[in-house]
């Protein structure tokens, strides 16, 4: 029979949206992720979805803004138009830890995993509703660089959940560019300057130098910039100090990139020190580091993040400098399983249907699937209620259980079970 | 010193937001609930938060579209005032049905936990944003009564992960109200009829008689409706029975009720058929149910749900009845914490911190922590990396951690740890 629709029934455009097989794999994901997070000390919260407009955009401003979901209260429109959907949970995070800085232990380790929002225009791999796992650490006015290594290991092995062939983290800090940029005094363009080095991969190099011009400056910075560009790799710290570069905001950068690196090094975290990475959001002022998987370089950065020192100071004048990074797993999600590095598995979703032959065993086959689920705590135990002739309710339970027990009279009198292997055909004793 | 705010960092009116020990409870009583669901062979799904407003408003109207949160692009608010933010599982629920039709098993035990949305006025134990844990079994054709029994059980042992002293599951079946209405011929007012039963607890017994008085229903009627109302307890089925009332419906409702009520006892699902119980949503079209703390039932319905053969029926000419239920969690734990039956753990969150004397013991100390994490994978392990005396590290340590490990020089060198439970002052070797 064909089915007539009356509304359309699709989901919205840049919404995920998944059958349970699908649901299941991203929930283990999810799952992994958490525990990796738990084991390394982060304590987990969950801010609100919505909040007031001028939290959310108190730093953001620009993109951010038009992308943003504002919400309406169909009854009271005027009072409720100054709040909107969170589109990330670094800025929920200052807030609360502002808001309840005094029931918290400082430095705070948090986790937040959860659901963002921005309504960008839909795109391929681009969501408007995502899963963002995140961690971060606050620290009450200072907060040691050690807490950055933190960060990028644990996410590093959060990733090992996705069992990919191999992930490049490429690391900088901001100081570095920062730094070089009040050097050639350039201070005064440098939004537009880290704008332009955050996006040189994305274009030509000819765009790039051609952005650079448009800025009215000189062939003799454009080629001290690209030199910069070029740094990565392991000799990235003799080359940047190689660069005689007196600044010191550029040396405390070095100081930093050789701090994070080694300690990372040391914990057997591999990283790239790469001076293209700068990330596009200006509240970070330090580390900043972008994830790929290497033949996958076109999925994009799939973990990011760096160290804000800045972010609360819009919202007190305690300092509160943070650090952390966020693995977009909705998107990470999409790619991976288009891209074939995912898939779902192919085994039935139930452990055991328990299939009652007609309803006057229906009581025993509660009882027996009460006694399995106490005995086998992580099995799943389904019974088949239908009213169905038993061809109909076992070819239900094959599509939906790895195993069967069938109950009829003689089962109910003799209690004698016998247990059946969907995939083998093979039969034994409950 | 005395911190001073830039902007108001509370959280809107009507959002829960946790410190991270109290997280930490909601978060296991949320596993705890999608344990017994899974266990009981619900498949997980997630819906989009936003779905279209045609979609959610298709059947609700009334009190839901005025509750309801419409989001605004802002960038482009023409096109995206038709999005609103779902306001239950079970709207988006029978969409996914509709949609998905083809790639799901039926009868589709489903389970969903997860944010919804009211814009209700906000008031003590009502919540603007709310976790909702659901189960719903949706079946093609039809869907026997049995599975109304299976989603009753499943709650009752999900609600047992809050370790309440009782719990009362009351038990009616919509077909009752309406056979006895239809029977009276007041079926052009069952809608006033039903919500004046609903709220007939809330109000004072007069009241609910002059509610009925003004639509002009007889005292004979009404007396009728008032011993009606009074039926409850084990001996619901006989009482109505005994009222003789021939309306097909009317013996519908109690043949229905008797078989539910008959296999929840003999799965040990004490229930109370209760003739109050109705349910305000009009979309529930057979059996009804609500639950109660007995001694707090001032705190309301904590779970409740029925049975629904008509949801989808606005989205598609094919049939697909449902029964469903729902943990109001964000509530539930609000009133419960209140009321002082749920506690959170005085354990600090972390199982063991390891101190690092001087910055030169850290990467031995990261190391010990990546060996403490391999070999406990429930343990959460932090490294106190801040750079600050012995002394103050370890008084964080203490606030926390339950078990401590110092790494000196001397510590590094011989590799011969000490662990020390903080809540005892006991040490021994690690």
């Amino acid at each position: 029979m064909k089915s007539m629709k009356k509304l359309n029934t699709t989901t919205i455009s840049g919404m995920q949206e998944l059958l349970p097989a699908s649901q299941a794999t991203f929930n283990q994901l999810k799952r992994g992720i958490s525990s990796v997070f738990y084991r390394h000390g982060y304590q987990n919260i969950e801010t609100p979805t919505i909040d007031r407009t001028e939290i959310l955009l108190a730093k953001a401003g620009g993109d951010t803004e038009k992308q943003i979901y504002k919400v309406i209260k169909t009854a009271e429109s005027a009072d409720s138009a100054d709040q909107a959907l969170r589109f990330d949970h670094t800025v929920p995070l200052a807030r609360y830890v502002v808001e309840h800085e005094n029931d918290l232990a400082f430095p705070f380790k948090v986790s937040q995993i959860g659901r963002n929002f921005r309504g960008e225009r839909a795109q391929k791999g681009r969501f408007r509703e995502f899963y963002q796992c995140d961690i971060d650490i606050i620290g009450r006015e200072s907060l040691p660089l050690a807490y950055d290594a933190d960060i990028i290991a644990t996410l590093a092995e959060a990733l090992s959940v996705f069992q990919l062939p191999a992930i490049r983290i490429r690391l900088s800090n901001r100081q570095l560019l920062s730094g070089l940029l009040a050097e050639l005094n350039l201070n005064h363009i440098s939004a537009d300057i880290f704008n332009i080095v955050d996006h040189a991969e994305k274009v030509p190099p000819a765009t790039t130098k051609q952005r650079l011009l448009d800025l009215n400056i000189s062939e003799d910075h454009i080629a001290t910039l690209h030199d910069f560009m070029q740094i990565n790799g392991p000799d990235t710290i003799e080359r940047l100090r190689a660069l005689q570069i007196s600044n010191a905001i550029f040396q405390q950068g070095i100081n930093a990139l050789e701090q994070v690196f080694t300690s990372l090094k040391n914990q057997n975290v591999s990283v790239v020190p790469d001076m293209l990475i700068v990330r596009g959001l200006d509240y970070y002022t330090g580390t900043v580091f972008e994830t790929f998987v290497p033949g996958y370089e076109n999925l994009g950065s799939i973990c990011s993040g760096g160290r804000y020192d800045q972010l609360a100071s819009h919202y007190t004048d305690q300092h509160f400098p943070g650090v952390g990074g966020s693995i977009g797993l909705t998107r990470l999600y999409a790619v991976l399983s288009e891209a074939g590095l995912l898939s779902d598995s192919t085994e039935p979703p139930i452990t055991i249907a328990i299939v009652p032959i007609s309803a006057s065993e229906i009581p025993y086959a509660n009882q027996v699937a009460a006694e399995l689920r106490e005995q086998n705590p992580n099995y799943a135990i389904d019974v088949i209620l239908t009213d169905k002739k038993l061809g109909a309710k076992l070819s239900h339970a094959v599509k939906i259980a790895k195993f069967g027990v069938i109950i009829g009279e003689s089962e109910v009198k003799t209690g004698n079970l016998q247990i059946k292997n969907f995939a083998t055909g093979q039969t034994s004793s409950l």
